[in-house]
Order: C-alpha cells, then sequence, then structure tokens
C-alpha cells in the first residue's frame, strides 16, 4: 500500500526527444566535447531513454557530469588501438565516456570485419557505456551480427557467496532479418538488471523472490538491501535454479571485456556513483568492454540467411500463447514498440529526474 | 518417500574408464566408422561420463546407434568446407555423429585463429555433439579462448508459450588460465539441462519450481511431464524471473549454429530418439553447431592475460561463503573434480544403463 501511494505522488513531465536531445548534446559540449563526441554520446545516452530502459539514460547524465567533475571521465579522449591482428584489436579509450569509445570500438569491430569476415575488439580505460544494444546494433546496415558486452562496477554476489565480484554484465546479440525487424537480444546477466531495481526503489515496492539477497546472504525483498550490504544475484537466482549459469555467463563478459583488454575486472571495476572512492587495488584501466561483427556473407548468402531468420521470427510470434498472455514475444519487440512511440509521443521524465537535469542545465547555463 | 524408496533399488556397477573406452570405441567401428573417427568419438563421448554430465555420455551410445540405424547418422561422413573467408567457415557434416563433426569444425576454428587471429566455424547437417566443452576446450592447448554451442531438438518454450521451440541449446565458454585450472563455463540455456530432468525421471522425483511446465503452461513438478505435453522452461524459468534472458539466450545459439550454417533451426531440429519422427518441414540439414577460437595473445600476451586470470580466479575461490555453504566455485571446478575422481575410481553406471549397452555389445559381438 506504501508503494501504491507513492507511486500516485509521482509526477511526470513529458518532453520530445529533440529537447533532450538538445540539451544533453549541449551539456556534453560545455564539459569539453568535441560537436562529433557530443553528438555520438548524446545518440547512444539517448537511446535508452527511446528504448525504455530508463535507469540507463538521461537519468544518469548528471551522474556521468559528476565523473568528469571528479577527473574519472575526460572529455578530451585520444583513443588509441594498442594491439591488432586481421580480425582482432585492443582498444585504450583514455577515460572517455563509454559512449563515445563504445561506437569507436564497434567500427573497427566492423571494419575488421569487411576485411577478414569477422572482427573482435576488447576495449580498456572506458566508462560506462549506456545500452550494449545501441552498439551492437551499428553492425545491421553492414548486414553483420554485431555483439557488444560490458563489465561494469560490482553488485552481484556469485552463487554461495555475499562478496559482490561481478557488475550486471550485460550481453547483446543483434542479426538482420529481411522483411521483419531484426533480432536484438540485450540483457543483464542477473534476474534483474539494476535499473530494474532502481525503478522499484523510487516507487518503494518489494522485489521478487530471486532478484537480490541480504548482506548475509539471505533471500530478500527489500529494494534497498544494496545500499545495506545486500547483492544483485546471478540470472536464475538460487543454485537449484541455475545461478550458475547467470555468474558463469557474467564472468565470461568481465574476461572478454577486461581480462583480454587489460581494463579491471571483477571487484576492482570502477564505480559508477562519484562519491563512492576506488577500489584500493586496480589491476586494469578504466572500465572494459568487448565488441563483435560478423558479416552473414562470410558464412552465407545474406537473402537467404534473411529470410530464415524472417520464417524463424514468424515462427515464434505465431506461437501458441499461455491462457492469459497476449502475444509470444522475439526479442528486441518490446524496445521496439516503445521506441516508435517515444519518438512520436515524447519521453516521460520523473519529477525528480527533471529536477536533477534543471539544476545541471542551470550549473551549466542551459535551458532543459 | 517413493523417491527414497526407488533410490535403493537402483543398483550400479564400476567400470574402468579404459573397459568403457574400448567397448564404446568397438561399437563405433563396428557400424563402420573409421579408427580415427571411432576413437575421436569415443574420446568425446566419454568426456561426459568422466567430467559428471551422466546424461550426455554412454548412457546415449544405443541412442545414436538406433539413429545410425535409420539411416539419420552416417558413420562414414565426408566432411566439407562448403564457404570460407580468412577467419570464418561454414562446413557440411554429412550427417556424421556431432563427436566426428564438431571436432573437425573446431580444428578449422583454430587454425583460422592461428592466422587471422580468431577462427568462427558454423556447422550444418550433423548430430548431437555431447558435451560442448569437449570441444571447446580444444582451444585451451594452443592458448587461446574456446567457444562451442549447439541446438538440439526442440523441448523448450519461449517465455508466455507452449509450443516447445528450442532446444536445451548450450554455450560453452573456456578461457586458459595460468597456475589455476583453466575456467569452463558449459551451460545450457535452461533453467536445468535436459540431463537433469533424467536423473530426477529415473529417481521418480519431482522438479524444483522454474524448470518444466504442464502442456497448458502452467507450472509443474512432474519430472514426467515433457511426454505429456510439457515444456523444460528458458533459464530464469518465468518471466518476472528473466525466463525472457534463457530464451534470448537460447535463440542466440540457434541463429549462430543453424541460420548461419544452413541446419534445421526452432522445432524442426531434428529429434534425438530415433522412434519419433522426423518433423514435416525441414528448413535446412541435420543439427547445427558453432565454434570459435580467439588467440589470447591476438590481444595481449598470454604470460600477462593468464597472470590476470590467475588473479581472478583466486578472488572468486577466496570469496565469503553464504553460512552452510561449503566453498564459492569457479565455472569447471565441478567437473574437473569428478574427472580426476572418476579417471582413478572409475565410473558407476546405473543397472539399467548396463542392460542397455549388454544388449547392444551382443548385437554387435563386443563385450562389455
Amino acid at each position: 500500500m506504501e508503494g501504491a501511494v507513492y507511486l500516485c505522488l509521482m509526477r511526470e513531465q513529458n518532453f520530445s526527444y529533440k529537447q533532450l536531445f538538445d540539451f544533453t548534446k549541449s551539456i556534453f559540449e560545455k564539459i569539453g566535447c568535441s560537436i562529433p563526441d557530443a553528438d555520438i554520446a548524446t545518440r547512444s545516452l539517448l537511446s535508452a531513454d527511446l528504448r525504455g530502459v530508463d535507469s540507463h539514460g538521461i537519468a544518469r547524465l548528471s551522474g556521468y557530469i559528476r565523473l568528469w567533475e571528479v577527473k574519472r571521465i575526460n572529455a578530451k579522449p585520444h583513443f588509441k588501438v594498442i594491439h591488432e591482428t586481421p580480425s582482432t584489436a585492443v582498444v585504450d579509450g583514455d577515460s572517455g565516456l563509454g559512449q563515445v569509445v563504445a561506437p569507436l570500438a564497434m567500427q573497427i569491430a566492423i571494419e575488421k570485419a569487411r576485411q577478414v569476415g569477422t572482427g573482435w575488439v576488447s576495449a580498456q580505460n572506458s566508462n560506462h557505456f549506456g545500452i550494449a544494444a545501441y552498439h551492437a546494433m551499428m553492425a545491421l546496415q553492414h548486414d553483420m551480427i554485431g555483439i557488444a558486452m560490458t563489465n561494469a562496477s560490482p553488485l552481484v554476489a556469485p552463487t554461495f557467496s555475499i562478496d559482490k565480484m561481478l557488475g550486471t554484465n550485460p550481453i547483446c546479440v543483434v542479426a538482420p532479418a529481411g522483411e521483419e525487424p531484426p533480432f536484438i537480444a540485450d540483457l543483464a546477466t542477473t534476474t534483474a538488471a539494476n535499473g530494474k531495481l532502481e525503478i522499484l526503489q523510487r516507487k518503494n515496492l518489494p522485489t521478487p523472490a530471486g532478484w537480490v539477497q541480504d548482506k548475509d546472504g539471505n533471500p530478500s525483498g527489500d529494494p534497498h538491501v544494496l545500499r545495506k550490504g545486500g547483492a544483485l544475484l546471478p540470472l536464475g537466482g538460487d543454485r537449484e535454479h541455475g545461478s550458475h549459469k547467470g555468474y558463469a555467463l557474467g564472468a565470461i563478459v568481465d574476461i572478454f571485456s577486461a581480462l583480454l583488454s587489460g581494463a579491471n575486472y571483477a571487484p576492482w571495476v570502477p564505480p559508477f556513483p562519484a562519491y563512492v572512492p576506488m577500489p584500493s587495488q586496480q589491476p586494469g584501466k578504466g572500465i572494459g568492454h568487448f565488441f563483435g561483427a560478423m558479416r552473414i556473407d562470410a558464412f552465407r548468402p545474406p537473402n537467404e540467411f534473411k529470410q530464415h531468420m524472417d520464417n524463424w521470427i514468424r515462427g515464434f510470434r505465431s506461437c501458441k500463447t499461455i491462457a492469459g498472455e497476449e502475444k509470444v514475444l522475439v526479442p528486441g519487440d518490446p524496445e521496439r514498440e516503445m521506441e516508435e512511440e517515444r519518438m512520436h509521443n515524447g519521453i516521460n521524465l520523473l519529477e525528480v529526474i527533471v529536477n536533477d537535469l534543471e539544476n545541471l542545465g542551470k550549473k551549466f547555463g542551459v535551458k532543459l
């Protein structure tokens, strides 16, 4: 009931994409980003809001700016390829915004794929990159499969443990289709992404079983439990329901993103909030990402692949549903529908976020 | 209680690895496999028994032979590369045993990686390949990360559906370490692998919540529910616990293994039991697999990588445990310990499986 009452008090304000775009781009320019960097960072950041991943979009803008204030984000990075082979590269993001580093790294993966069929890029010395889908989707216009993943601040306890050792470490894989929209799977390797938890925190609603545990590793329904020493749980929730698999998937993301690139890993990944001190040990540089691009025609003719993707997608869409469920979704469906809706009707922001953005705007002389 | 009584009646018999190896290899030779093919198929099949994945090892030998009897497995396949680029290949397994096709395909991935940094092979026209870890682990001796996945007979309902559209579609990723044993994550993209269900079926024990649903999509605890129109559930179990993520992961495996290669996909993947009729529609050829190999030194010096892998692994091993839990495991730990134990003490087989193997042996004049 408390949650319901709280809900009624949460006012929202509607903004067009263009309003939020202009505001965000101006802020990035004010901290010193070049115009092209500010542009790509804005597109990338706001793609989260458009696709309904509200936790990873403009709601985090002031958080990124605070990281710039404490010199953990460099607004004028010198992006470098520090090692490469025909199909691979390691890049140093020079502490740039993840939203700038990631598209540059993905572009290299795409170029490598153009040359030798596939391209794989591991990035060190970066920061949080927003939603993985934005970067992976860059592959689609080249008739390639796109892959993006990143490690993140430690919030997740491995199976049987009370220590927070991994981030929500998302994996995104996208594949082009023909007449159907592309397949876009973008998933945190936890039962629930931290953003989903943040929504319950704001609404003061309990978390479902299997999402979090308390500081002693007991099941918990408290959405604020992370602040009390608790942890997010790997996809699966507990051992009986496969949490060792979610843990393994998060670990794979960490290895590809940070052990291959020379970034920080496991509990040593830098925290997102600027006020949280950096871990005492730093085995690498910044946050790590991993990107892949695979040319469809490195395997078979793209038109053949796309026809079969259409057949695959239609097969799932026409599945019989469980009574009471409207339809079977294909990965990417909800986000695409949300994007169409929000591009048309604008984006609602909670009052608390509007206030935060207005304060940010005042600081830099930019009007929301 | 019924389960407990049943348990007491299940007699087991102990065999050395060598006994099972000689028997299995002889059977494969009897159906016409070349000596090298019989050898690799046996190693691959029995690696499941050694690693404790009892459902995927010698317990399935007579099932494979029945597939050969109905001409769905070709004992003398002509393995062909049908398309390639410097970093990719598509191979046609010519209906060979998956245990023969998969190592050949993985070998090509390794060769490509040697040349251009990484290698990626999608295979069509194959059969079930046993455990993914055997194939992925081939990369380790070359200081490469190894990846293996496969689609499989449809047993899994996507979120919100009652139709079985995907197999348990496992993903395996292995990475070398230095002084520590390698990282080996091998996971079905379902809450529980079918083999885990088979064990409960034999013991007549109920399944935990989130493993299966009945024919109408209701939660079920019946381990025999698949025979009654029910389905396995994607990792996560239901929507609230992230089953859409398990579904997406299974879908990614299907796309990489079959849509890229030209194998059958989704509900059209051929069934494992030889008595089950083939699906009426066949959009591709046989079963599909996908393999990857990434040279560590295509990213950074292997000694550096391995030192950090050791640090990573030790970090997880030294995590604080939840009260009552013995230790935090690193992916691959339980299977490695089992392999050491079974190589030394032999492998226990249930009487029902021993009888099945003895009957198979009689048919081909081979003594167990």
